[in-house]
């Protein structure tokens, strides 16, 4: 039973009839609902004041789930920042779709964390990896989505700690699309699925994943490391 | 025969007569002299204008070295990005010693960077990790020296591409003292000893492992790769 | 609750005082009396007919637990292929100590595992790298051990999955003391203290690293990979 | 200008009228004139005595690249053990294709090295993941191959060190088809594309990957390690 905090953009859900169609309660909404059996579930969005990332919600978060696409420019960088830091002190960070080209993401990851992309209703096929890694528990072989939104590599991120998915597209590309990394004491994990314009948050494999993902993102009970000038634990001779 | 840039803050020189007399032409001079058999060297320091970092310079620059301590909040943002996004595009940087806090470093690594510190005449034996590393080439089982200041776990960085040396300290910890990353399309190495009151520069092993990690961190002939909006390369099928 | 199963060389014990001093019920016995408490364990030794891993114990054993020293070559090769397919199918094993010369190790691993050893009674500071890893819960920022049998890098192994805690040793040398592992479905923990003659297990530190280790190491609810000829899934076109 | 061995099991070549239409000289012979230019070439097969891996052969050669696919249980254990123990000693290997299976590529990896695979004319498309890599040096964003054999996800092997390369097939499948790993001093390189009907060894992309590889493998001048009992370099207190 983890407090979780589920932010996204919520431009599209404006916008787009689409997008309202497939999301009414936004896709914030959408995650919200199939996290909050077992978790303790905040939603948080980006036209709330300080972008519903207030110092009282971060700090009760252990795990954040982040969706942006249109309007990454907007997130105030002051908030960017102090996310970071809950990020660097454990709080779980999962980064969705086109949120690889978030603020925060970009910010861990010290690249352009760009890619090739096409909108072209095609088909994906999420390959796992790692079939022995808890993110993928009760995952069969491969995740197939109908229709998606193309990524494709080369994807200008840091070497993964762990590559967990692989996905096949219909147009002829792949892509690493399930990744983690560790940052300080946090746990992030990238997962590429999710264009607002697919019903792919309602998808139950796709849920599954993301369960799991919040379940393994969790801060541990852990000893904050001690930085800076430090007592010699053994005699040093004098030179 | 590689376009180098030494680049170093150069005030402790300024400050320090302790450092003025161990590094007469500076930790930058000290450094470009052992590299410039074999290399096209140029050295830059903070208080030249744009801290002699011009578009020139880094536009020519095939590897840069960095070494900074007690003025990485004078660097100007603009040039931080600047070589960020050169790195990115292809130029090795070797990062040395305090340049762990430089700007540069926190921003490709996304991380605090932070970690122990303690001056105190001590031991450091660095031990070879990776013995068939281009980086480690005629290098010996270890590097004794007979005085540095310790850098201790915890290091706050990204797990390592490569762990290359593990330091052992006099005075009880240990260090993860040479480390590899790709970042975008470029090399980087983190190099951990340079104290600027011992001199760490004049040793030749440690000038080996130098000259060894410039030529590793030299750019390849590569093909660019290609971001954004892609032609599918197969047919999709209507849906 | 899991089943796991504590496998000892037990033959110090039979003919080293010292040994059977500290370890009045084995190595084993220690071992599995931290474990029992939240565990179904087992032991087996060597001396046991099929070395104690039969089909029944191997076939219900989720986490295997290896100490051995003197008499690896003992051990039966076909027992060492069923382990082997086990950890390949998904059982946990957590190789401890002089076990890094054992054949079930160095049969995962493919390296010879050698390194460089000293029995002289000192000190060892196990320093953690990854706070945040499951590994390290409720671990304090290093391990101290009065005295230990010394293991220095260059330890032979393939690079780590996973780097958790690195080795001080009072005699100047270093190592890689807490590495993990994924081979096929199953997860492996190398973890380097625990000589013989000295009461390591005893050590409330030590027991909640292997435990933690037993828990992590435990198989999770995956779905086995399919291998072999495959149909297609798309249309392949003529050529 | 480095000692290069071309090993392959030369048994399609003799059974299959298409194989040797293709590689009228073998796969040895094709792969060794594309290497003669820069290298001292050497081939071997299995029929051969002692499969032409003689002690003079093996001592002399710096990478040794193998194909194989019906016959590898017909390799000598004790030929396999000395490729083993030169590839420990800092030799390189380049693993071709179907020597996935290969006793030599099995032992090093721990794994069963297992996978789908299909024989159906079916296009692959292997996408650049390190553009900066040695190995890809001069390489296109993707190298297309009009038909090959698939090899699909999931891949039995240890995490690579280094994945270089992905493919992505007509079929539906993907597959980690560039591989970097370090085994002791060697460096061992896996390379998907090369089953015996197509001319996959005559295309010059694919060439070229296989001489960067070869670069990339050769050993350098390294420092061997020293292992077993150890000197202390510091002084160690009575307790």
């Amino acid at each position: 039973m983890m407090k979780v905090t589920v932010w996204n953009e919520n431009r599209h859900e404006q916008k787009n009839p689409i997008v309202r169609d497939i999301y009414p309660e936004g896709i914030h909404g959408a995650i919200a609902s199939f996290l909050k059996d077992g978790h303790d579930v905040t939603t948080a969005t980006l036209d709330q004041p300080e972008h519903g990332l207030t110092d009282e919600v971060l700090d009760e978060t252990e795990v954040l789930l982040w969706w942006g696409h249109m309007a990454h420019e907007e997130v105030d960088d002051a908030i960017v920042e102090k996310v970071k830091q809950r990020v660097l002190d454990g709080m779980g960070l999962i980064v969705l779709h086109s949120a690889h080209f978030s603020k925060i993401f970009k910010t861990l990851m010290g690249t352009t964390c760009d890619l090739k992309w096409r909108e072209a209703d095609e088909k994906e096929r999420l390959w796992v990896i790692e079939p022995s890694h808890p993110i993928m528990e009760g995952v069969d072989q491969y995740i197939e989505l109908e229709k998606e939104e193309m990524y494709g590599e080369h994807f200008d991120i840091p070497t993964p700690d762990e590559l967990i998915m692989l996905s096949w597209f219909e147009g002829g590309e792949v892509f690493r699309s399930a990744c983690t990394y560790r940052r300080g004491q946090g746990k992030v994990f990238y997962f590429r699925p999710g264009h607002e314009t697919y019903p792919t948050y309602h998808n139950e494999e796709i849920q599954l994943v993301i369960k799991n993902a919040v379940h393994w993102a969790t801060p541990t009970t852990r000893t904050k490391p001690v930085y800076g000038n430090a007592q010699p634990l053994e005699q040093i001779s004098d030179k």
